[in-house]
Parts: C-alpha cells; sequence; structure tokens
C-alpha cells in the first residue's frame, strides 16, 4: 500500500471574498482523503465575477501567476476551481504539475456513470462557455443538454451569499433545470458551477439520477493523479520557451 | 474529512491461475488507499483465455454471476479486470453497486492529460476488440492509433507468466509499439491489457509521456465513485426485470 501526502492549490478564477474561500476550504476539506492538504487561494487581482468570456480571459492571467507561484511553494497539484476550466492548457503547460479542471473531472466521471450527461449551468453565457469548452474538449457528442438555472449562489455585491429562504429557492431552480435536463435524456447532471455544493444529495433523490459536483470530482481525480505520479503529457502541453510569468505579473501590476 | 472503508471485488474475464490470481492481487494492494481491500477472485468458469469475442462472450456470463456472489457478500464496488471491458452494461444493469472497467477508465484519465492517446493492444484480435469498445463508448475522435505489442504475458499453459529474460524482451516489444504510438501523435499511452504490470516506469522514461496501466486507473476511479457515493446512472442501465443468476448458475453447472 502507497500513500502521498498530497498538497492541493485550489484556484477559483476570481479573488473571492474572505466568506467565499472559507466556505469553499471547507467543502474541499470535507472531501479530502487522509494526507491531502487542500488551500483555496486568492487571486491577487482579477475582475469580481466570471459570467463572460472577456471576464474569464482577464481571469486567466491572474489564475497562471497564482500557479507559478503555487508551484514555487512545493505544492503537488493544482485544481482550476471553475467549470469553465480556465487556464488549463496555459497553467499545464507553465508547471510541472498535474493540473485538473472542473468540467473536464465531472465529464470524465459523467461519461463513466452513464452514456449522456447534462450540465446545470448558471445562466445563457455560462451555458455558451460551458458548450465551447465541451466543443473543444471534442466531448459534445455525449452532452444531453445544456440546461439554465438562472441564478448565482456567490454574491459578492452583497458581501454574502444565499441565506436559507434563497437557499431553499436555489434547489427548487436547480430542480426544474434538472428535470429538463431528464425529459432531454440525460443519464447523470453535472453542477454548472463549483460554487453549488448545497443540497447535492436532495436534488439526486429528487432526479434520481447521479448528481456530479465537478469541483469535489476534480478534487478525487487530482488526489489520483498525484498518487500515481501522472501529470498532463508535455506532447500535449509542451514547456513555453520563455517563462513569463514575472514580467506579466509587473505588468498586472502585482510583482 | 471523509473516509469510508471500500472493499472492492476484482474481477478477471477469466478464472486466473492461482500464481497469476496472487500477482494481480499484490499489484492492486499496492495501490489501494488505506482502508481499501481489495480481492481478486477467481471465477467458477470460463475460457483460459480471452482473446477472441467468442471468448470474452462466454467468459461475460460467469463475470455477472461472480458479480452478482460478490454483491450478496456486502462488497462496495466491481473492477472489471480487463480492457476489453466485459459485462460492464450487464453488471451496472444487475447489482447496486459501481462498476468500474479498465478500458474506460483508463480512457477517462488519458483524456485528462492529453488530447490523443494511444492503446497498445496485445495482438490484433485485442486491437478489434478494444476498437470495438472505443466505438461503443463514441471516443474514437479521442484516438491517435491502436498499437500491437504481439505477445501475451499471462502463459497458462506453461503454469507460469514470463521469466526474466522473456520480461527484458516484452519491455522491448513495449517499447517499439509506443514508439509507433508517439509517430502516430499519441500525447499519452493505455497499456492494453491489466496484465503488463511491471516496467511501466521505465517504459515512461523512455517514451516521455504518460502511460497509463488501465487497472490501477480503475481501482483509484472505483476509490472516488466509492468515496462520493456514486454509482452507475438507473437511466443508462436500468434493472432487469427478474435477475437470472441463479437459473443461469444452474445452467452452467456451477450452483
Amino acid at each position: 500500500m502507497y500513500t502521498k501526502t498530497k498538497k492541493i492549490a485550489i484556484l477559483p478564477p476570481i479573488p473571492v471574498l474572505e466568506f467565499e474561500r472559507a466556505r469553499r476550504q471547507n467543502q474541499y476539506e470535507k472531501f479530502a482523503a487522509p494526507g491531502t492538504s487542500v488551500d483555496v487561494r486568492i487571486l491577487k487581482g482579477g475582475p469580481e465575477l466570471t459570467d463572460r468570456e472577456y471576464e474569464l480571459f482577464w481571469s486567466t492571467g491572474f489564475m497562471i501567476l497564482e500557479a507559478e507561484q503555487a508551484a514555487s511553494e512545493g505544492i503537488d497539484g493544482i485544481l482550476i476551481d471553475c467549470t469553465a476550466d480556465p487556464g488549463i492548457e496555459q497553467i499545464a503547460e507553465a508547471v510541472d504539475l498535474p493540473v485538473i479542471g472542473a468540467l473536464s473531472a465531472g465529464v470524465h466521471l459523467a461519461l463513466q456513470v452513464g452514456r449522456k450527461f447534462s450540465v446545470l449551468a448558471l445562466d445563457a453565457q455560462w451555458e455558451r462557455m460551458v458548450r465551447s469548452r465541451l466543443r473543444d474538449y471534442g466531448l459534445t457528442g455525449h452532452l444531453a443538454s445544456i440546461e439554465t438555472v438562472g441564478k448565482h449562489v456567490y454574491q459578492p455585491a452583497r458581501g454574502r451569499n444565499m441565506v436559507e429562504g434563497e437557499a431553499a429557492a436555489f434547489i427548487n431552480l436547480l430542480r426544474a433545470a434538472g428535470e429538463k435536463a431528464l425529459t432531454a435524456g440525460a443519464d447523470s447532471i453535472i453542477l454548472g458551477s463549483t460554487t453549488i455544493i448545497d443540497g447535492i444529495a436532495e436534488l439526486e433523490n429528487m432526479l434520481r439520477i447521479p448528481v456530479i459536483a465537478p469541483g469535489i470530482a476534480a478534487l478525487k481525480t487530482l488526489e489520483m493523479m498525484i498518487e500515481l505520479g501522472i501529470r498532463q503529457s508535455r506532447r500535449a502541453f509542451p514547456k513555453p520557451a520563455i517563462a513569463y510569468g514575472t514580467k506579466m505579473a509587473g505588468l498586472l501590476h502585482i510583482q
């Protein structure tokens, strides 16, 4: 029996506020294996939310810099805590560590529990960003549908997330989207945001199909990769000729 | 932090002889997480080797019966220890447990370390059986190639596996097939048999791309599924109206 200790850096695509960082930290710790430590990091800059390709792009630069920083601190793997998988290719190129995206980990688990999956995206723009990613991965043929939920969990403008009554209403929105997914032929459902954490078991009971929390799937997949000593192929993601981290950090005024 | 103990039944597709059962048992134990126990089982009947669709078919009946038996003993998950994934759908229908096939687990890990993978199949017929499976999974678009190795590891007719000199020659065959895979554009390689166990690190060093042992990928994926409480979707694999295990066991004279 062999077991490595595993230090995992978790990168939300935005500099989340502390209450949200703590919530994510707590959630990932719940699912971490013995010997795994997780560290949800706050980016040194970036937009408050990523709901557009525009915002995702600007986030990605800060994620790359944070990944390079984390790698220099001796961590064992990087988890992209976002269902658009921003920066996954760039970070796989930049660092010598396994990098896992929430969407891709969720999809590859979904394809082992059934043939067709649906994603519950937060809104129409997220629907488009997730679809674009799945197209790039060559996996849209396995998609039953992408359904939209119509509400966000993380609400930095209010300085807090949903409270009790709002959370209950949110479950109903998830359920309504999930029922559309069933009609579309989904064998399983992937939550379209790593911020959806509560009510998963409830949703699974209502829909009677597997509901996958993509961030947690990514955590367990990353543990597997660290345990097996496997990282991304350098043939797929060759190292850049010049590491631009310091220079770009200067341009972004976060050096 | 939550961690369930996990009892996993490992089903080779054939009633392997004891020396091979012990070898596989030892190998899976090496990679099992703390709290995971593995049990490589000997089927109650079936062909000596599975190198044809004909043999795979006859194996599958015995695998289903063994899976039903294992499920009745209170195990937590079933691993199909074969890169043709025989019986995976039938067993997912029959039992209320997660079931993982070596090929599918290997492929879904490969697709997270690169975009194109190759499989090193033992011979031309295995090439055909693996290709047929990948076609069924809708994943041939991600395939760089299937290369053939030209030799088998498990040799029941001799009452033993390869010895030292033969094993060294086998690594060279793997390397030759792996180099063809590189030419074909593979980002990673999946070993085409769960009997290929030794020399993986050596092969990885020679080829400089990730080499995936599919049985081990299946073990770690199954641990993830048990940990997360996820099994196959009943929408994809509905329960049969009548459980035929006892009756079929009678027909196969193994009740």
